[in-house]
């Protein structure tokens, strides 16, 4: 296989992209100098070095030392979560990194994350593979005996997997809320920024009229 | 000017018709039976006929009887303002018809509405003729004095000109607020349904945060 | 039904609106003042009783006396079929009013046009009841019989049902074509305007190079 | 800068993808696992050591040896410039590889191709820095004298600055064309597969017509 037509074969993973601006990547690649090509590499490799997993949230996140600094019995933990000023009272789910991000920077919360790793959709056979779930109750009942955990917060999408994700983690921590005395909430729903009135769902309406304040 | 001519103006002036789909419809009409082009002429001579305006929420309606109707003295009401069972404590003030139907079909509130009419943008000169704001805190200051006013909603979209408008009304309502101890809602915000968490903006996120529940 | 519901119901038929639309337009005419409803219902029952069927090419069109002015015997032509000066050896056939129209003000052609009243998909059953197919066989045979027809022009859309079409009209008509000696053109494919040509099809820039000039 | 921001910043450039898209891009390449990041960083550097230009069309491609192939006055040529068996008498002038791939896909073109490098625009200052004419000049005078040729053909989108550099082009091939006695040809216009004839613009209905057959 040529170098273009690997090159659009890798491109064609990417998220939202089709065979065909793959292709154009590859043209662009092509027009442009090698100093770019090779910043391009490098920064690819040096992604490839230096990202990790932090060992309480489970988001991937770059750091000096990459992979092969974690010590043997020492899980590296990200910035947020190596953070002491953090709020250990609070854990929000959430679904995948990017979501994260959003959240800290939209700066309404304090507390500590972690990352499900995806949604499950009803017919799910086996959610405890798709979904980080037992790394979840693990994580929460450590956080409930060691920091005295007072509110999990579920920070999944409003769509129908979301929703559906939502009731079967709800469901999965149940028992450990009851045991350890903290509260399950739900991000609160209501009108979005920018969304007409009029072209609200009547679900969205009905909540935006009962959180009123 | 030739009747498809005419109709085409006509239906240009439509709500999101340009000229195109104007011409569009001309054909359409052209197209169908004599039935339905007489069936559509009825229908609009009856709306002409039949609609009131009602006399405390200031919205369109159609009635019986329609304006000729109308009484010296007795302003007409629509079906949700003349129903007894409503809750007079509580008033929900709307941009437009349309999203009053809509936070109605929604079904979580009980109380009456008042059309405003329309949004103000910032620069807006006259807002008292662009919006029904005197008419609004004429309409809030006699449901104070008779029926005990425990609540004003202002349900507004949440865009530019949305919240101007509520800043606003919130400040032309203040006074009268103080005066009869009601207080001054708005509607919740939050995640919408069935958006993804990724695409929601960081003013919204900061919002489903506080009001998490 | 109340009249907004009927009214919704009659614009929810109209090419492209849904209900929700349909909706929006009633609102629109509640709002609207009496002046401009009036005018409406006044055009559509102009159209009504203005709009006529040409006996030639088949196209609906207004005319001062209407249906009521054709006389025993006499079909109604509209203005084109009616011009002496078109060139009565060309024959144009094509989809719909709206298409006659455009190739009109195109300006590219001087013949005369036969309306087929739509298009037949592959798996048709009985294309004759679709399409005007014997109409045109009997206008084709009138033509090249009395006006030394030398061209008929496919003029349907290079869509998959057009290209069908294509081909079932081009077999009915070939026996004429040889009996009476005329010509059955396509009209001519390409790059259209405004279309990049990265963005164009395969067999769009096939026909392009063929057919440089 | 962290190595997730400067992959962010390298991807942004990427046509069509903005800072949204880019950072998505990163957090995919963070899941994705380590073997995807090397094949896509290999495949960067194989595209940078085994890019080419080629030296009579002047588009990019890869080739065995790279650049550091080429010997001292050798230039070397793509794969359609070197086959002996392409039509030598008939040259197309493209604007960008991309388009050049294209038309050779759709397999109506036997002769050789010229890549432009751009187009320009109307009041355009230089527009022998933004577009490859010179060498175009240089290539068409060569392959004149050499080859024999015949026919040159233009083959530019059909947009505002594509029909201005088709006429730069022109006139300024013009001379040559009379000298040496080739034609001068532009790619054909009319009905684009797939689109609806009701939303042809215009000039492309007269082409249409004009260009049937």
């Amino acid at each position: 296989m040529s170098p273009t037509q690997k090159l659009a074969d890798l491109f064609g993973e990417f998220p939202g992209i089709g065979p065909r601006q793959a292709e154009r990547f590859v043209y662009f690649l092509l027009r442009k100098n090698a100093a770019y090509r090779r910043a391009l590499a490098l920064a690819l490799a040096d992604l490839g070095r230096m990202v990790a997993q932090c060992g309480f949230c489970g988001r991937h996140f770059t750091a000096p030392g990459g992979r092969s600094d974690a010590r043997a019995g020492a899980a590296r933990l990200c910035a947020i979560c190596a953070d002491e000023g953090r709020d250990r009272a609070r854990l929000m789910v959430i679904e995948k990194d990017v979501d994260l991000e959003n959240v800290e920077k939209s700066g309404g919360f304090r507390g500590r994350y972690f990352v499900l790793g995806g949604l499950i959709a009803p017919p799910e056979r086996a959610p405890e593979e798709r979904i980080r779930i037992r790394p979840l109750c693990e994580c929460v009942r450590n956080a409930a005996a060691k920091d005295a955990l007072s509110e999990v917060v579920l920070a999944l999408s409003p769509t129908t997997s979301g929703e559906h994700t939502m009731h079967y983690v709800r469901d999965a921590l149940q028992p450990l809320a009851q045991e350890y005395g903290f509260r399950i909430a739900a991000l609160g729903r209501g009108l979005s920024t920018g969304l007409e009135l009029e072209y609200s769902d009547l679900e969205t309406l009905k909540h935006a009229v009962e959180n009123r304040k």
